[in-house]
């Protein structure tokens, strides 16, 4: 029987940097390239797009693939099942190593796309496959790969299964179980079954979240609070601000409505925000309003807020940038006063986010409130839910699919620890059916 | 002028065992006589209902009104803006040694007849007089009491004003501007504004989640967390149980509601729980689908879980006393295997109920939780929104009501630091308009 | 080859409960037998002393030996290396089932003897074998235990190496590496290192601080602070009581050491108090000044304290049990009141000892301390060094043992995996040279 | 009688910026003129010596002494009563201002000149005035100040009476009860005592610890345990290195000790370990060894480490800055590989030092550490005790002294919070004797 080989690239020991392969007899294939920003924002002036992968391999930025060199066998495709950076992020420094495809859904494959473009370092001419979910891509006459439907933080994220003589592996990285998302439908609930039925051997799965109680609490709660927030209020005339992930696109098309409910001109500001929401449009995912506004370049976007001074800041909501207080990001030159727009005693910012949980970003959140309250700002903090699966999510999942074997991933130790406890209270065994595995090593599956 | 003074009795330097005095003249308006219940926790077999009003004052439990000998003036009322034991607990022991009705909503003025039935030592013969939301109350020539509708985690909740020759003092303790609450309207917002037009001289102000940033949720958000737990979720067969505050009507509202969408009868169990649920509907605030059983003796409770063992733990949704693992509860019980409702792996276990940040909570529920997993069940713990306002609601309600004193009440040294700082963010001034008081001390106005 | 095998029987998934089996052909050794005190306590009116072993495995008080039924081969010995009830507390209640001696220290020894004797439900009739620190005993023709010097949180504590034809097994569970002892001698480092030397196939080593930054503070730096809290006062005429583990003789040493030194006649109370200190003296380890008064029962405790207070508080220093807040324990029966020694303002109670972290020990303490403080009682908590080893402690005697493989056991996964990631930046690979265990687990080393 | 006032001007909202003014009459008194470091940390490129007062206080990072242009009264003189930045930061840009001699123990002195001399906008020429602990200094024919000998992080710490017509106002901040300092003397116990016999109206304090259980311990503690840490290990000859506050004399001193006792030569590098040094050897109160090395220039410290390098890492402990991870200091040049010094796995970085608890601190100090151990150094973390008092040393303080009215300051609102609560078990009450005063506030005491 074909021999199947799961390897821990990247995101085994540390969130961010996740990349996996399989391997299926002579072939590999590879899952997500992603980049560990931590790692980058502990260095001071640090240019990624010029820098060498090896020099990004040893700063722990980046999955160290070197190791791929001792496994036999060809990769045949590389896979993403959505477009965070921790997945796509290495893309552009590792893929032309790798005379393989790209996997992605359509609106994945258009945000890698643009990451390639933007690469000053390496040259990469890996073919860019869009493949929507709920299709299936055959990569060699044994080996196919199917993209099943669920839902996250970031629109047309799937789970992708990698079917081989031997079975099917599940990769499972990055998922929550949202059975009322507001863009897209719920997760492809029977397919998980009908896989579970057929005979799943492996499954790769997230351990971000496992930690937390109980399950994840469906965007549609996040609209409902970000609505809240901004409709709610008995002081509606003042200045509001609104910041986000710029890919969180179910989340931006919440804020644009609110705004149109409050009989404010919606503007999107910042380049990332101009980028990602261009992608969602080129790909037909997002409809917008006709009267949003869009302005990536720093120029554009003080104009913009030049005329929003002078029309009346309670006519626009701007929807920036910023969120984690990334030094450059709109909100943070806003509250550095470096913009036209001026802050007044009671404008309202709204922090449609949570602050990731590394010191390099809470000191840059810290010192972006600090800054925004000094002149008088009210500040709405975490008006956001997870996209990360809780732990009775994956308890649910890991009961439809039920595999052979288990690998949490995407996670250090601490996560991956409550997620084995939860899969031995499900009746799993360290060791022999739930593993703990450490970038670089290899587990071989016996049947 | 008429002189006011505020008296803080109990509340101030904690929380729990909430009670002001206002003092208008020579006339006195006492506001609540709450219960710290985690001073009757910290000893053993202590039984409340047959101890005296002295010895619970030097426990800490209950105010120390024994300071108001020293003040001048006739209480002419007790106000009790809402049905929570902080709030009414300590009416039993306290009440009768004033001779002044009780004045409270029809649901509060239904629990606080319970507490006073319940009660061992004394005998409370004060008139409990029910006043409407919106509605008026003369208490003497010059004094009267307003109650204006506002929401919080119990139903039938008001702000009360006290209206004086000098103006109003408004005492704001407990509530949320929720805007969509799943039982009765919104906060009564015109009012608020026009009282703050009108001149309100002093707020005596709850600040107890003043420290956390941005607004609190609305009941809704619970209501749609509850419903997608139960009913999100591909093992629907199972064992299910929700335990949440037997008081909180609304909250059970939702249950029940998600238990009818389920197709499974709903059983409310435990001797709260019958009480609270039987006082709303004595008052006509709740109406329950003919389906619902309610048990609240242990021999009632009994005889239904061994029927529903018979007839099948999927037909039925238990709705439970023991959120906070109260030794006795009827969740407890089922932990501890005293009950016939046995838990097996997989059922799953909902708290829809935050844990009281106490010690002795704390430990009660990890010794409750601690069972129910070594059973193997599944828990979904804080499926619950705050029932307190947060710090931006806080500087709404402070702008809108315009008083030109603020008092934080009903919490420790810590919280008023929170509220004080947002009240300075509004231009109060610590010392001269935002003031700091303590167990015992009086504020003067002076105008 | 002689194949050794290691069975994970108890300790591995939590903290407390430790039992660990080696194989070693047909052959098989004990380390351990203990107690988890906290799965006892989150139940109300448990007597342990009449409980059968099976009820308390199912409870997961103690560890779950049953599994030892599928392993082939006799018990030859049953080590303990400590006199802590987490590791020799179920002894009363399992080493009947196992025809063979149990190895301890004199000290060790001695407690292990109270404990058979105060058993209730069980006959235990094994030998108790003392072995002094540096000696060694044959248990077969080809197996032999030796006891290593080190030191912990308790006196006459000891590393075990089991001496195998493979080569040595050590047992490392609870140590710290204190250069500077106030009792017995610093660890036998270069026995540690010739160990290494002559080669440890396997190393069990407890994780419990390996998530602790550096080194642990020597006992020295507590009986410093102890020694300053006691005497570094001008306010040296109050009562003084301190509280710290009866079975810590070091630490009582340093009390009765500054009792003397205060001029304050050391009196030292409590059941426990009387049968850890009556041990230490019994095999010769604790000498005493003449003036040092014990009780152990109830009677005599408070016959003492009538007397303190007729001559004066300010004569004794009474040291007692109740550190962590125990029911029934003396420092509770004088915050409640219940002896004859009343509190008054500014009197200073010393806490010479950390909270346990469990929320029903943290639970105990709050109610403890809050009856201390209502009455006026001064707190010095925390008057405390760990017994346990550091991350830095761990990396040295990794490096001086030189281990073909290492098993982190005593602790929780998230306890491991801190051991782990030590061991991995000392180049040991998990699942290769470091291995994470799960209770009911077996290990077989392959040569 | 003469009218006091205390002008709570800086440090009273806030950790840092320190500044209080005491109003005798016509006269006032200034105490202290302190830096927020954590207010100039959020903004990039900040170059404070080139700033104007004006745009440091709109940024929070110096007392707004502008509110002492609606004082009456001339400053008589500023007292400063050790040399920490947040005592002594704001001179260079505010001292001017006033006609006064600046007062200041003979090292503070030091300091201070130092500071003066490196300013770049403001010209200061207020003379500056050494006075030795124990000394007395009159400033006008009614009012003198009197400096007591207390301990503290650094050398040459006192506390300062300031004699008036009306009593003593004690200025208590920044000190601990250390009663066996590692350099210098006890506390002057008796001197407190006595002022308390002959009455203090007012005490000023710290309030930073107040929240701490029990007594700071002694910084023989932190001497002991750095010796442990460099001696007390197994791996003597790999590259250390220590690094600690620059201004730490008696902690420097005690490093020192230790290198000699290694048989390591110490090399001091660092500008400003340079400075707080050779300031410290300039008024007579450290002796160094012969053979320590100190480098204060980049070209030095870097032939330095190229020397140790060529000679043997384990010859050499380089002691050094960067302990809290500032950008530009040695440590973490070195952890940058922006030295010759290249770090081996296994080599120790010892902290003694705590981290600043603030997020730009912390981030700081995450990037350091994690380059260090991607590196492979061992880090020691916090191997450091606190020089600020803690609850139970000011319960004595306040006793000894017993001032008529007690104000905490050089905290924030929390702070202050655990202050009042102390102060109220020793029988003062809130806004009567004891008192929450904010910045910009005036306290008058009436007689």
């Amino acid at each position: 029987m074909t021999e199947i080989g799961i390897v821990a690239v990247g995101g085994y020991n540390e969130m961010g940097r996740n990349m996996t392969a399989i391997i299926i007899g002579e072939d590999i294939v590879i899952l997500d390239m992603g980049l560990r920003l931590d790692r980058v924002q502990i260095h001071e002036d640090v240019e990624i797009d010029k820098m060498h992968s090896l020099e990004l391999i040893e700063m722990g930025a980046i999955p160290d693939d070197t190791i791929m060199k001792e496994i036999n066998g060809t990769v045949r495709a590389i896979v993403c099942t959505h477009g965070h950076l921790d997945h796509i992020g290495a893309i552009p420094k590792l893929a032309h190593r790798y005379n393989a495809p790209i996997l992605a859904t359509p609106y994945t494959a258009a945000i890698i796309k643009q990451q390639i473009d933007s690469e000053r370092k390496f040259e990469v001419c890996n073919r860019v496959i869009p493949l929507q979910a709920g299709g299936t891509y055959q990569v060699t006459e044994d080996i196919s790969i199917e993209f099943i439907r669920v839902q996250h933080s970031i629109i047309d994220c799937v789970l992708a299964a990698v079917h081989t003589p031997a079975g099917a592996v599940l990769y499972a990285c990055d998922f929550k179980l949202d059975r009322t998302p507001t863009m897209g439908e719920a997760p492809d609930f029977e397919r998980f079954k009908s896989l579970g039925r057929e005979g799943v051997i492996a499954m790769i799965v997230e351990s971000t979240n496992a930690g937390r109680s109980g399950k994840t609490p469906s965007e549609q709660i996040a609209k409902d609070m970000v609505r809240d927030v901004l409709l709610g209020t008995e002081e509606s005339d003042v200045g509001m601000i609104v910041t986000t992930f710029a890919s969180h696109i179910a989340r931006l098309k919440a804020i644009i409505e609110a705004a149109e409910e409050m009989g404010r001109i919606p503007v999107l500001m910042g380049r990332s925000m101009e980028r990602y929401v261009s992608a969602a449009r080129d790909v037909g995912y997002l409809d917008l309003p006709s009267n949003v506004e869009i302005y990536g370049m720093r120029k554009d976007v003080d104009r913009a807020f030049k005329r929003i001074m002078q029309e009346g800041k309670n006519k626009y909501l701007p929807i920036v940038t910023g969120h984690q207080g990334e030094p450059g990001s709109i909100l943070v030159r806003v509250a550095n006063g470096e913009t036209p727009y001026t802050l007044d005693p009671g404008d309202k910012i709204i922090f449609s986010a949570n602050v990731i949980p590394s010191p390099m970003t809470q000191a840059n959140r810290y010192a972006l409130e600090t800054k925004l309250r000094m002149k008088g700002a009210r500040i709405y903090d975490d008006v956001h839910v997870s996209g990360h699966a809780y732990r009775e999510d994956h308890w649910e999942l890991l009961r439809m699919v039920n595999p052979e074997h288990v690998i949490p991933a995407h996670g250090n130790m601490e996560m991956h620890g409550h997620y084995i406890e939860m899969a031995e209270d499900a009746g799993y065994v360290l060791g022999d059916t739930v593993h703990l595995l450490r970038n670089g090593e290899v587990l071989y599956i016996e049947e």
